[in-house]
């Protein structure tokens, strides 16, 4: 526990100093005038209006006057410009200054004539001290210990350091010695989940203190907003973004081209199973369950390499650890020259690129989301490794697995693989190349050299795929043949068809879900641990 | 006219050297051996099969075999790296060098014994001549002849310097002097439209040539494949890319944080008009008007800054040049410390960002554009000017408007509007600050010193708004009131207000349309002109 040095004159000082024409004060005269629109807060069961700042016993003068309230609310009364401290920039090299932050009530314990608050700022908390003394009343201390959790709060205080860190906090070395103390926006005192319960490691022995407690996923889920507060989920949201950004550096240093593909569509892109249906003014339409089509006539209308990142929909009754009705495809497509390798190679490099960007531009979130949910570091290979079907095979044969040569493989035989591979060669990212014609989609372009295999690939994240791609058929013969063989109505692909009527270069690409990616390197269990709002058939709110 | 020097020695070394063992010969051998295959294509109307590179009459021997003919199709029977020289980079640097260009058949024109080619890639065309010769068979002129427009070829040439520009072509230095022809993808010989036609400027006189034929919108989108190629249109999604590579430029440096929100949502997100009803499993969901909710949860849930790029539907019957019923959403939306002219500044200067971005590394596409569609340069002050609503009332009262106060402005008042803010402060961007709170949603934050106003604004480009933002009212009760206020079912929005409960911070934003930035930047006069496959009440195809 950290330990109060006392009052610092020079600190002090400086407050006066630096904040006596601040908003805070302004602010604080402005409490008066709005004290009638403020009254319907009472209601909420937050602090008594009566120990506002202009507040205490008439008895009693209170010598914190104007260092502690409920701010009205901010309808951006006052501009101005302050300088407002980050917490994770408060350190011992802040050491007996000033600062002003803005930050989450954490937790608060009162303790005698001291009350130990934790603020909280994304993933940073620090613990500040408010104690009855020089300039802090009692008044003030009861307001502070009074403010519910949650509740955004503006604090002035003095950066101590401290002889012992402080366990409990990321901001180990110091603790605030508070000044002022101003409630920025009320939190309803009673929460339907703690944070800290949130974030509990679930490996984590029972403990007295906190009886074990750990949120379910659909109370999680029903108040996202306060589970998306956790220290946990600002990493995993960050480390998503960061997938994103990877993606698009990868593809743009080698001049694709970003495009934005239509999700209401005329008709059912692969297939009609697992399409949902909109009502689209007298008519009906589709959500599309690709931009396959879409990449393709990029292609086929000169842009050459595309990419495109959107919502994807599969009106699937799946309900598991890894399927949604909507989630984010990173999509790609590009002509090549002469081998469909080269588009394969191109997206594994781009997962390397994914890949060592986020070991090493991520390790503090990576780190986070570690302490909750444990998980062995994502290992992967440059060049990725490239096994062809007929290897895997074999391999799931040796150890015992009944694995034909045309025939798809199960999800379990999936992950017994990525097993194996793992052993074998150390790594967590494979490709799988040259699937069986059969079991690939009609418009995969058939190997020239052996009529039952075909020009396509899936690849692996931690034993489960997150890509599937292929060369894509661009003759439009071929391309009737091919689906004719398959059963498909012609009639009903026409428009697919006849976009490669006018000349196609070949081509080929593949398509990415976002939240799988990011569960799998992470390790996660779920997908709903990375879909910030995630929609399965049993669930569409919030 | 480009003039050929005549058969260059070194040059025709050149070839031998660097392509005696190339794709080309080895797939020419491949030729035979695919024959068969290749049989369904000549139903296509295509070069005549007894015209391949091991054609001609057998009493003629052609003195071009291998030089020319329709490549198998490229099942990727071949791996292999090879120099591939775009035409782009085809300039007088490379005189007399032989280059490997893949590229579409422009246009042909016998002459003779020569033909001249245009050839075509992305924005970029070069002229090829095939003149019966030294090497070059009248076989050979004849299949090239024959190859219809659109297909895509592989061609070998030398380059060489002409004496006189080309006008036509946009490599107007050099021609290339044909020694390898080959087919990689036949394009069908009638086409749904002309390329020149459809890339013809919109106030070109008549002239006899071309009779002035001009492609009209639909037949445009029913063949979209085709129209996309236009160099105006490689221009127009190019620039499209770099209003979304600025935007989320601009905001990552200041720590936004990309976040995807869900399309498929419980209840109509902005009242209950205009929203697309989707079936859910056995229930009904709705299609998000916009991801403001999301983005909203997402700063009650800490994440402080967040930017979202991602579709938007609207189930709106407006057929006009500026509404889609599905368009793509540059949203955005911040926490502020104490006022929100801080978030409508960051939007002004992300547009100051984007503005100069296009003009500084997009001149070359924003002038293809223009050559099709003239349009004045776009003006911009930095930083942006700021108008408030009632200075705007008063400068359209001098123009003769009855503009009322607490009025909203119609579509022909915001564009006179911006027609009299250019004349006075000559630019084509502005921001109008303080619009009367009765026009603007129930969410928006109330002007403090003002009960008409609101804490809101509009941002213009060529007097056309594209952006609608303002302080949202973060604190649930006010809420309320203001939602009883505009007759709003409270049950209706409980999910929506129970989100800041538990301490939300001050914050605002606001939403981009990503067509109407680029059709409004460039002076265009239609958003399908800025939407790869528009969608609109009437049409929701390709």
């Amino acid at each position: 526990m950290g330990v109060q040095d006392g009052e610092n004159a020079a600190g002090a000082a400086d407050v006066e100093g630096k904040h006596s024409k601040s908003a805070l004060k302004k602010a604080a005269k402005e409490l008066e005038k709005a004290a009638k629109k403020q009254a319907y807060k009472a209601e909420k069961g937050g602090p008594e209006p009566s120990e506002g700042a202009a507040g205490g016993r008439v008895d009693e003068p209170d010598i914190s006057e104007f260092r502690y309230g409920e701010l009205p609310l901010n309808q951006s009364q006052i501009k101005e410009t302050r300088t407002v401290t980050r917490v994770e920039a408060v350190n011992k090299s802040l050491a007996n200054k000033t600062v002003l932050i803005r930050a989450r009530l954490h937790t608060s314990r009162a303790k005698g004539k001291q009350c130990f608050v934790v603020l909280r700022q994304g993933r940073s908390t620090i613990q500040m001290l408010v104690a009855v003394g020089p300039g802090i009343s009692k008044q003030m201390l009861k307001f502070v210990t009074n403010v519910p959790k949650e509740s955004i709060v503006d604090v002035v205080g003095v950066v101590q350091p401290v002889p012992k860190p402080i366990e409990s906090c990321t901001q180990s070395e110091v603790e605030l010695s508070c000044h002022e103390f101003w409630v920025v926006s009320l939190s309803a005192p009673k929460l339907p989940l703690q944070i800290d319960d949130a974030t509990r490691r679930v490996t984590d022995d029972a403990d007295e203190d906190n009886l074990n407690i750990r949120v379910n996923q659909d109370t999680r889920l029903d108040n996202r907003v306060l589970d998306l507060r956790t220290p946990t989920n600002q990493a995993i949201y960050r480390i998503e973004m960061g997938v994103c950004k990877l993606f698009r550096a990868a593809l743009e240093k080698k001049s694709f081209v970003e495009i934005h593909t239509p999700k209401i569509i005329p008709a059912a892109s692969e297939g009609g199973a697992n399409v949902f249906t909109v009502s689209y003014f007298k008519g009906s339409a589709f959500l599309a369950q690709s931009p396959q089509l879409y990449k393709q006539m990029a292609i086929a209308a000169d842009f050459e390499k595309v990419y495109t990142i959107g919502s994807v929909f599969r009106a699937e009754d799946s309900n598991t650890h890894r399927h949604l009705t909507e989630f984010i495809g990173l999509d790609l497509e590009m002509a090549f020259d002469t081998h469909y390798h080269e588009v394969m190679d191109t997206i594994g490099a781009t997962f390397t690129e994914i890949f060592r960007g986020l070991r090493d531009h991520y390790a503090d979130e990576i780190k986070t989301v570690g302490k909750q949910y444990p998980a062995d570091e994502f290992t992967f290979l440059d060049p990725p490794l490239r096994l062809e079907f007929p290897q895997a095979v074999q391999m799931l044969r040796e150890a015992g697995v009944d694995q034909g040569d045309e025939e798809d493989m199960s999800t379990p035989t999936e992950k017994l693989l990525g097993r194996l591979v793992k052993a074998k060669y150390d790594t967590d990212f494979y490709i799988l190349d040259k699937f069986p014609l059969a079991v690939r989609p009609f418009y995969t372009m058939p190997d020239p050299n052996n009529p039952k295999a075909s020009n396509s690939y899936d690849m692996f994240m931690r034993g489960e795929e997150i890509l599937s791609g292929a060369q894509r058929i661009h003759d439009p013969t071929l391309l009737c043949e091919r689906a004719t063989h398959h059963g498909i109505d012609l009639e009903k692909i026409k428009g697919y068809v006849d976009s490669f009527r006018y000349g196609c270069p070949p081509h080929g690409g593949g398509g990415i879900g976002l939240e799988r990616v990011t569960m799998l390197y992470l390790g996660l269990d779920n997908i709903r641990k990375t879909s910030m709002f995630p929609r399965d058939p049993k669930r569409i709110t919030p």
